[in-house]
């Protein structure tokens, strides 16, 4: 990394974007709006669109959407995801370019929506299809059957993310009907004993069905970003397989 | 409780045996090996076989069942259970009257068989019969299709155990697919976090299926007696509406 | 299940009603208010309400009774139940039919109150009868004489329902001293170690009272379907044993 | 505190004995058995019993007594309570002189008893008549009327230490009835969630009985100790009341 | 107890007050206020201080002292103690009667003295005179020096309590060099690993002074009526010591 | 699922194989010796090993080795993992074929190398070459250079999973520096707070390289199994790009 | 200490300041504001800068600055660090004394900074000079080469204080590279499992680099008083070396 | 690092040894035995004493000392050190030169033993003098005044080492006496809840003493190896100071 390249990204006495991240790890950084300011949100992400064309923001705080938008002046756009608390900030004409990855989705019950929404937007920036299934949680296991032979039936699949509060239960029976890598999130859907995800996180860890790896509780980025990368690299040799046009 | 039967089951500097909780909660007391030495096991139950005809041993130490038989002398007997942890001291003709009531049980993977085991004849001392289905856990849900089928067309079931390690899911499913009280049993199979029946426990009390209640890790006997109450009070009706025999 | 039956239930984007959950398990669905936005739970209780003629409605925020009221037009009905938290949304005559089934309900102390109403209309929302005694707790044992003389004399009940928060021995005691089944609540009634209902759960879960079985923190609901679920069965075969009205 | 008191009880590069606990904070020191070598038990207590008269060792490793014996040497004997893991060293004479004070205990089940005679060989060590009950739990609870009536017609009585594994509803309930502090005891009977005295510990803290005291789990000796410390102040009281013998 | 005392304390769908707890236990009930709305507090506050004189409550949310007043009505008066969020409601003429009981009151810091005010206004709501030390915590312990002292040499106290946060070393170090009964009260000041009052009760569990017991965290009545206890218990001695008034 | 194919795999009450789990999940069902006896996972190793040729065996106890061997008869062979405590059972002639995927896997200490082994092994039986790093922690992290290098020369890598105890930071650092998913794999090396792999397994959920899904504690197999589901899935592309052989 | 010394400290029913800590200690007191109201934060600090010049007020809610200005009176001063959460009161004049102890201070990512912030201006308060790098974490972790360069080249240093949250890696990487004493400050930033600091402190207390030890989460104000503590004896000695002033 | 120095610790198949951490970070790498092999240890031991003239060798198990001598040769001597179970190895003519830097060192109680002298020895390596004083806890507090002021008394000191299991106060008294950086470290030492070092680091790091640093239980190693690295950083700034002998 060129000393060229870290002075780019710094802003002094707040952050060092880390420009180069999507090179050299296959995933663009993102800002975490989280235990920010809103100012410290719009230097950082401006500073990111003008650089690297897009800036995706996560767990943007409900209502700052319109401020947001105000304060970026007319050179960037905004797209926001109320549901999956997303902004993406970008300059005109940047869109993601569609790398033909396809990732699955399932959301086990209502209140994981929006872990799943943050998951599905980034994959989307990431260039990824995603194909996704909300509401079919365990305990009515019937709601399950058409949305795993629609994903079993899609050969470009590069990844399935299962979304899951409570018991945590759905990315293990999906797992063990999918001949995929399954990512699960556990989200902190949940109450008492074993609630805020700890049940589902260990659900999930605990799995009996080999090929469900884990990311932290309503990690919703981590794992759209996880299979976006997985994705992307079938894709990519995809494209190599069909050659030139004909 | 009168101060006689009180002195009856007062055994000097050990114990205060319980011998009217069979009358008083519908449920015999048993004696829990795990923590006695084995003299103090067989002077509990030779008295408390003397007393009430049976003695249920719960926990038995592998190796104990040799000695166990050995210090009871001609005038009693007694059967052992040995992937399940327990034997039964008796005296002659003393056999558990069939009630009438059924149970139904699943386990989940190999490793959960001897609390299964506990639990079944903890069931069948209180005289129900027993329907079984061991190694049907969701890593491969399919396996369940046939138990299910079987334990829905029979009309005389009272309660249905599910025992289940790791990721503790499977009594989430069933109940969502039996119109039938559940009690789920966590069992210490397991690793890492969420291991020794954490995991299976937390998910069972965060389970999304009402209808399913819980008892604590590895205890096969608590949920063997509830779920035989549950049975043995149906079946008691049911022998009322039959009527006289013909 | 039928894919017709799925259809109906589905609200795109928000759930996918199980309304067949009645027939399946036993136990209707219900709607859990915590977490979703009055416009969603709206939606969801007026399509379950309008499909099978009632919707239960649980954990509403306190001050939402009015709005709901207001916003579901004039061929609903709503039964409010401010201390147990509750809704129910009807379409006009849809009266829960009375099952025959009794079920005893004993919370330990005044805090505990809003959890066991809501075990007391679950059941009653599946047609039963329900006899409760509140703030009887153990630190004043001569408190719960009369309760469960009572209990004991009612041949009808079929399971008994104990909430406790603090130290939660109050099930262990009552299953002491009933030949029925228990089913334990433990509140989030408590502080500083053990609170939160940890000390509750913890102590129903090591009972030494065999015929206990445990719900999670604060679920009423759960506890209330369950012991309906095991009542409603008994008195449907009572209606059997007393044959043809005479 | 004399400098020669202080090197009165060192031995180097093992231990400064606190010879003059009992006089400055009431307890006597005694010696912890676990985590020592024999050799390094031995040597302390001689030099306690030595210099005090009486040592007392908690926690004796099953099968140390006889070796134990056989390395004091003549001058001192040893008594040896084996259920109770303890063995007092005394200089020939040196008894505990009779305090008056008097204490109550009561232990919840069988596998509760070494904790409690830990406390009482402790309490009487301190000079105290104990008076105690065995197995007289919460799951048959007709048991503890006896013990409780004598425990109440007694004056006498300082304190009252309930020892209890499992739920720990035993001082709950005992405090309620007696007008008298109580020190409660978990053990670490238990097993799955709140096992090892965690679900004891919660409940006697989170107990609604004020009155009711703690100390750790399986801390015999120091409730045992305490017991006595207010026991003996009470007893001291009356002889002064009672006056000279006539 | 008779059926009457019973029906006197009985509100209806609210609570059964326990009345007799004072000639039972030693210590009379007292009203917590949390997690109660105002309307409840009062109504149970007045039908106490009618019934007994006095109605103590305790974790008063704050700004409700004048409300309280307010709701009173002439004929009962109301003492606010702001600092220890407490609050008694009295009949005009009915103080607590002066038992001669001497309690000693320790706080480590600053911000543990609303948990040390709630221990002593509870022991002089049972007439104990109570001798407070505040912010003399281990980090400077030349502090505590004049305190213990003090405390040493007044022969009527009969049990010292120790309020502290954070490490929680100081009831540790004050039992080490006093010869009564030391009441911990951990606590929920501290911060991070150990905070809430974690650290504090490990700390006074695991002390190793023998003499120590302790309550749950913040539970300054519990401890304020335990030493009251014990010192009212040595007071009624002495006075029968005194002999009559000359 | 056939019914047919459910009974090959069934062993009366022992296990149901699930001998179509390779087709249905992409991975083969693997023997986990841990809890079971060797006779136990003889029959189980047998049987699978006829059906599908061969079974891998993990969590071999140590020692377990020779008997294995002995019990196997001569036309089954067994090639055993010491380290990794693994062991293939194989009929003649049935080695995995060549896959073409390819895993990267680097350990952080000495101590993680017997699970590095067991994701080693797992992922060869899948058909994947494995290139291997051991004891290239970050306390020196100069030793991470080459290692790193190399993996980021071979095209043909599908993911990289990383093996780390005590504090578990490898995968992140290694994540932040290669365009791959990474694989994080806790091992329970440690000690005091945080041991057992607590520390390892929280600091992978908590860290800041997205890209990085982790597995339960010591799981090797399941993340050697993940990683050659991801390589072999590209390696399968690859072939079809290649195209004929010419 | 003199009774005198004490004297001066004491507010009656607040606190008794430790006005000789800095002598005795090294470390001067400082006033913790969380917990405490805006008049007792002024009181104390008042008091202590009359006493001795300064006084360092922690954690100062937002939003008081404007008013301990106010209320100070004008022969007070009051420099306010809102990033840091700090004040400094101080009567004219009274800066601290160059000390010549160099401290380093790095912080992994824009949230740490309000910690890193509050050991920065507590260090430069015991007069030390702190050479400060922030957002340098181990994701990317070519941004550290720099810092550390610098840092290794400055032969002054006394000691590095590495704040982190999440993962907590920082200061295990940082330690491997220097020379020098680091402490390591986990802080409260993360989510789901091991948020709240969890992960961050076990990662350092397990961490492989010797040479590093912990405060507890957040706690920038004792870092940077220990780092400071050794900064300044090493400065010390440096004076001496350099002989008197030419 | 040059590729060479790497090469030389390669050990394939087992470890790269870190040869120049001495050099890098100030305190060279010790061999961690447990968990290792006897031969594993002997093997990096030698390796390492042959490089760079010593090898600390840690968590040596009993009984290993002499085998460990057995098997070094003639040319390797080792100094054992039982009770800290650490040994040495090193070639003849290799000792420790003194720095000049003098570390102090406190050990609560005799359990604490093991634990100091694994510290006392690893400074002693670094060529440090350690002043110790054990079993000195907080219990009998008068025990710590001589060892106190012969602290303050030696101006050679660089840092103190606090030992201590149970409650761990001693670090926080301690540090609140000496003008000096203070490394607490807690041991496994307790029992019940706060047990195995639980409480004792809670209370270090809860600890309102400024100046005292952590690290993880049982560590004597890491509290060591930094005491004697800030001792030994001022010990070389005094000998510049003193100037060429005279």
């Amino acid at each position: 990394m060129s000393q060229k390249a870290d002075e780019e990204g710094a802003i002094p006495d707040l952050a060092r974007l880390d420009l180069h991240r999507q090179g050299r790890a296959g995933i663009p950084e993102a800002v975490l709006a989280e235990g920010k300011s809103l100012q410290q949100v719009v230097t950082i992400a401006v500073r990111m669109a003008q650089a690297v064309g897009r800036a995706l923001i996560t767990r943007l705080p409900s209502g700052w959407g319109d401020q947001l938008r105000a304060q970026l002046g007319p050179e960037l756009g905004v797209d926001l995801y109320g549901e999956g608390r997303l902004a993406v900030v970008s300059r005109p004409g940047h869109r993601p370019a569609h790398s033909g990855g396809v990732v699955g989705l399932l959301a086990a019950g209502s209140a994981d929506i929006p872990v799943a929404e943050e998951a599905r937007v980034t994959a989307q920036e990431m260039g990824c299809e995603v194909r996704h299934f909300y509401d079919v949680g365990v305990a009515g296991i019937h709601r399950l059957v058409e949305p795993l032979e629609t994903l079993r039936g899609d050969e470009r699949l590069g990844a399935v993310i299962v979304v899951a509060g409570m018991e945590g239960a759905l990315p293990t029976v999906v797992k063990g009907l999918l001949p995929l890598p399954v990512i699960g999130v556990p989200t902190s859907v949940g109450y008492g004993y074993g609630g805020g995800g700890t049940a589902a996180l260990m659900s999930m860890l605990q799995s009996c069905s080999p090929g469900l790896t884990v990311v932290n509780i309503d990690n919703g980025f981590c794992a759209g970003a996880t299979a976006a990368l997985i994705a992307n690299r079938l894709a990519e040799l995809r494209d190599q397989t069909a050659g030139p046009p004909r």
